[in-house]
């Protein structure tokens, strides 16, 4: 089995791994990124890579990997792997062993030398503007911006849901919760509404909410499942949840407002599942971005981080990577 | 040894148990509660009590209060317990065992029948407050509010740092932090003397704080020890901590009107060591409470929660408890 050259594109985050092959399909950059992108379908483990006291397990990502990468050239009926990207939730933070010891880990495998480890907030970036300027916003359960002018970044917010993710599913969340509590409470600032979905999906009283909350691990999480109720009230016409949702379009504008290059026009696009809240947070949203990023046009974004994998991977390849390399969010090899 | 009837106090929170022993020194209510109350001095342990599958682990209770009342009562010259009250955090949520169990144990160890197991919200009640009517505000890392008629009790948020605690140590720390990170960031609502404070207490970049929170089971300590340089912000005029404060003040306030007795006058008190912010804090509040509790006298707490639990405990033995029964905030036996 010879086959052709691929790039590998990974997307590790806190609901696991997925992993897809890509190859260009053009000239790069000169059709749609999905269409260009996506040749095989991606394959998941559904088990998240381990952080242990030196950050990010490297062997726990390369040995659920090493079956991955295998089913998926078996279904490309054989080949090579030129180029690969990961991008990882974490990597700015807790890269260090990953950066020490997967490239040489995919080099021993594959015998690939070009190797890019990516911040999952670089991937979203490639993955929604490509080698474009401007700002990504990739908001789920937490929240970060990330800007470049290509040639350097800039990193805003993703500090988690007590230190900041400002605007993100937790931050959405918690808030609706404190207004459920307030009014479960009869405090100032409560909605009925809330407490009411609070009290479906947590079980009355609601003052067992927080023994179901508080010993979790994945705490941020549970917060985050609430913001679709919020949603959900704000689109009846709570007014406590139409301010939540206000207020959190506020925050994500001044995540992408830090994060804009310096000067002259760019893009900006927004990335993640908390788009799936709908107008009641994209109306506010568009309102506050025209108004605070006039320069900046607002373009949907073409693909995700594991597109954004792709891309970067395809790039690394082609020797065509415009993306500012950096240590921490964007380190490249070979 | 036989001596004299005394009565025990205990307080079980994040920082251990501490227990006294106390004995009325004349007619109840006739002289200022510390004078009347304490007879020991109170006796420490550091190591919190264990909170198990069934809550509050009452044998790990009744371990370490074993040789504390051995020492109290040898300090004492040798006596008998008539009455106990235990005051505990988590008791209204996580006291079942407690309650279960922790009677029939000081019925063996010291023939006490009479017995109150109090929220540690309601022992901070008593020991400000004593029986009178009111409202009290426990405001540490945490808040909670707790108001009576005589009748029943209101109590008011105490939900932790993710769903409520709103204006407490935690949150107020917690917003001092976000505005570190934002400035940190360049993003609106920023204070650069925040961020100086919390470089100096955290360390260089502010991109390592992440790592030094979430990790930390004592989340909400590590954030509430962030108040105290919002406080100093504050009294330095830099407007971010002087909002964060006054913010603050508003939710603290929230908390009293909500649990304030439903008619008539009434006394307010604030207890717990938030107040050692200060007047940056205080001003604040005392206007809003000035605004909002009209018909409310503002009183200094009397004592704290572990006088309060001596005090429940000597109105326990003289058949004069006249705070409402309660079977999660102040169940009684006996």
């Amino acid at each position: 089995m010879t086959g052709a050259d691929f790039v590998l594109g990974v997307d590790s985050g806190g609901s696991g791994l997925r992993a897809v092959l890509g190859a260009p399909a053009g000239p790069l950059g000169t059709t749609p990124l999905r269409t260009t992108l996506a040749l095989s379908t991606p394959v998941r483990s559904k088990e998240p890579v381990r952080t242990g006291p030196r950050g990010i397990d490297a062997r726990h990502l390369s040995k659920q990997l090493t079956p991955m990468v295998g089913q998926l050239l078996d279904e490309a009926g054989g080949g090579r792997i030129v180029a690969v990207a990961v991008g990882a939730a974490g990597m700015a933070t807790l890269g260090d062993e990953l950066r020490a010891e997967l490239p040489s880990a995919l080099a021993e495998s594959y015998g690939v030398r070009r190797v890019a480890l990516a911040a999952d907030a670089v991937t979203a970036y490639a993955g929604a503007l490509g080698q474009r300027p401007g700002v990504v916003v990739a908001a789920g359960t937490g929240l970060i911006a990330m800007g470049t002018d290509l040639t350097a970044w800039r990193r805003v917010d993703g500090w988690g849901h007590l230190l900041g993710d400002c605007g993100s599913g937790a931050w959405i969340g918690r808030a609706g919760l404190e207004a459920a509590m307030r009014a479960f409470d009869g405090r100032e600032g409560g909605s009925a509404a809330l407490r009411a979905r609070a009290q479906e999906m947590f079980g009355e009283p609601l003052s067992g909410l927080p023994v179901q909350l508080y010993p979790r691990p994945d705490r941020p999480a549970v917060l985050a499942a609430f913001a679709p109720e919020v949603g959900r009230c704000a689109a009846d016409g709570d007014p406590v949840a139409v301010r939540v949702l206000r207020e959190a379009a506020g925050h994500i504008a001044d995540a992408a407002v830090a994060a804009r290059p310096a000067d002259g026009a760019c893009e900006v696009a927004l990335t993640g599942g908390l788009l799936k809240l709908g107008d009641v947070l994209l109306d506010p949203l568009e309102a506050q971005l025209t108004e605070r990023l006039p320069h900046a046009r607002r373009v949907p974004a073409a693909g995700d981080p594991l597109d954004g994998a792709v891309r970067i991977a395809l790039d690394l390849a082609a020797d065509t990577l415009k993306l500012p390399h950096d240590p921490h969010l964007l380190y490249v090899t070979g």
